[in-house]
């Protein structure tokens, strides 16, 4: 199925450009055949899913593949976040070191440039965890509350742990994921130095909707992001 | 024509001196045959422009290149400042992320390198965008107004969003495009810790001209572009 | 005998991620035959290890290999910390840059991230040099003196010089390293805005017993580790 | 002669280093046969210097090679330092950018680590440069005054510009120049969170007698050197 395809480009593409930072984090993509279905890798370090590695999962996050391998603890984020939310079709979770500031400081992610627009509803940050379960999320309830707390937002920051990150398909959340990281370091270095201008609601919102929401924009990027994979692809193999 | 292999190397260049950050930005060349005509690739990655991408424009940045696939929509800044500056015969627009924090907080950017000597008359923030088109120049109007930021100098911050440098060659432009990157990044790791001392107006202007605007200095420097561009290119494909 | 394979893969490992920075620093692991040995190599670039170039040695920090070549002088933090801490298998000594600020700053490293939970005990300075020997560690009592600092800790910095890492085994030892090295960058960073919020005590104990002990973890981690390193080694021989 | 080779192989490690930054700079070392002349590339990218571009030169600073091409206008650099020091063997001249914020604020850089601990007598800013050359050092008397500024100092900063770094041979000079810029960088960052502590006067002398003097040191630190630049042949060419 091409979107299986398509789900193990999106991880190598979130390796390479360094948001699935290291051997950890995942994104998955709701089954476009069935909305109750997703898929989302085995428990892999990203740069190293195939094809055979994608399993599909139902909304209560377990695992339909047959004769499956070991599988993320945290799989109950996405389920949770398929069930609340139908408009979203992709959902990534991802530990980008660029974005730690904003979970652990008192303040506020806004976008400042044009890469960061889609986030003009702001990012909420998520504390709420089950301290028994050491800041990794592990069960229905955590995951639910993380649901709970995306309402309209395109994303919901982790305390000292990440990121979540929702798109309509994959390849906008892949966009939202990319370039969340290239605004957030933007507005952590000029803060160093003073208060940015940020974009007014209105600018962030009609240049989500007139470029980034844009087939075409989402196409450039992806097909870009993909020759970088292969260009690695062809060198190291 | 040796201008379209030149143009395609330059954008390969400037891709991988991060100055034509991931997908997006574009540089132009005027027709050395036809000042009323300029070069710009279509919709395209920079990374992966080749010489079939490259189409001719005229000065009200209309496409005549027959048979023509989706052009930028942004081609306004590049016909606009041909249009009205005859001495600039390259333009190149840019996302570099090094020079964010200069278009959003207010702080100018100075040269303090000889790096940036020929940013010696500084460099103005283009801050009248048209807000229903969402940080990016869509018209012609909007074209104009960075034009007539352009005045003397060599280069204009869009805020928010990045630069447009102009060089009266391409060499050139590519030269004070990489440079700039060089010596803003220099400026704001400074200003983390003090004032420096800047560059007097007196020095950056022997500096440019002195060095910079000798052909020997922007041969050396693209010739080494070029190797890093080949180097590339052989190991990946 | 395969600890040596892997004492070799750890050295590659450390190297390409900028653990055993330049051409400096060292990482030994006990002989798991043997409590009253270790292994670590001559003394040569981490990079460029091979398995004929480790060595054994004793307890006292002398080479028990025959005919062999020049060793480190500062085999004795080795030596001396596998003599105090029985359960200790692996010794990592590194010069990780992202270190150094918090080994020269009256600032303690403490963890803010689930990367960095293993530390949750904090990490002491020690800064008793001989100071005849010019910051490097050459002699038996300073190997003690630097065993003595480490305690319950899993880490000791070393001021304007480096740290010394252990770990219950050589895969562990590769995890705390390259993770200290990971959530010390965030908290330098994070202090050039503000004060972020921590992990509590019980956060980072949790988090490393439940998720950094687990041995899939490690495993996860060090195969991702390899397969980089194994990419390089495949595209530069 | 084996000198020229290891020019070549220093120009490269340099380049590869970041320390010969971009297209510019330059490295020379006295001809061991005859104390009144050194060598020294023609005017080129130092990635790109072959055996054949390695020129000689009189103390005077002329070019003595038949029929060569274009030189460096910056020889007089070498040159005086080369007529005043006689101990000195080896001279670079880079704008290695991790230096240049202590070229330019009024904070003198001083080694914290192990690395930078050559430098424990200081480094003195250089800022009398003929304003007429733009920055750019040209005539024997500014060499003269760069010369005059050395005195028992490894280097000398250019205000804006970059540095100029001695050694007692080649591979001295080498290492010299790539540990500075790891020990400043190590400078500039403690400096954004407090005043860090610095090796005493004597822990650098010690250190800079006792490890970086001996040929040991500087041995496997250039054949690690030389490692990487191997492997960026063998995977580029």
């Amino acid at each position: 199925m091409s979107i299986i395809k398509d789900l193990v480009t999106a991880n190598r593409i979130l390796h390479n450009e360094s948001v699935l930072f290291e051997a950890f984090g995942h994104v998955s993509v709701r089954n476009p055949e069935n909305p109750n279905q997703f898929f989302l890798s085995r428990s892999l370090a990203p740069a190293q899913v195939k094809d055979e590695d994608i399993y599909v999962f139902d909304l209560e996050g377990k695992c339909l593949t047959p004769n499956h391998k070991k599988t993320f603890a945290e799989v109950v984020i996405h389920s949770e976040i398929y069930k609340h939310y139908p408009e979203v079709n992709s959902v990534c979770h991802n530990h980008a070191q660029q974005l730690i500031p904003f979970t652990v400081l008192d303040i506020p992610y806004k976008p400042l440039s044009h890469y960061g627009a889609m986030f003009y509803e702001g990012v909420p940050v998520y504390d709420s965890y089950d301290v028994s379960d050491g800041m990794i999320v592990r069960n229905q309830d955590e995951g639910e509350r993380i649901a709970s707390t995306l309402k309209n937002h395109k994303a919901v920051f982790l305390r000292g742990h990440g990121v979540v990150v929702v798109g309509e398909n994959l390849k906008r959340c892949v966009l939202n994921s990319v370039f969340m990281v290239i605004d957030a370091e933007n507005q952590y270095k000029c803060l160093q130095l003073g208060e940015p201008k940020y974009l007014s609601y209105f600018e962030g919102k009609t240049c989500d909707e007139k470029t980034w929401s844009m087939e075409m924009a989402q196409e450039r990027a992806w097909n870009y992001w993909v020759s970088r994979v292969e260009e690695k692809v062809l060198t190291n193999y």
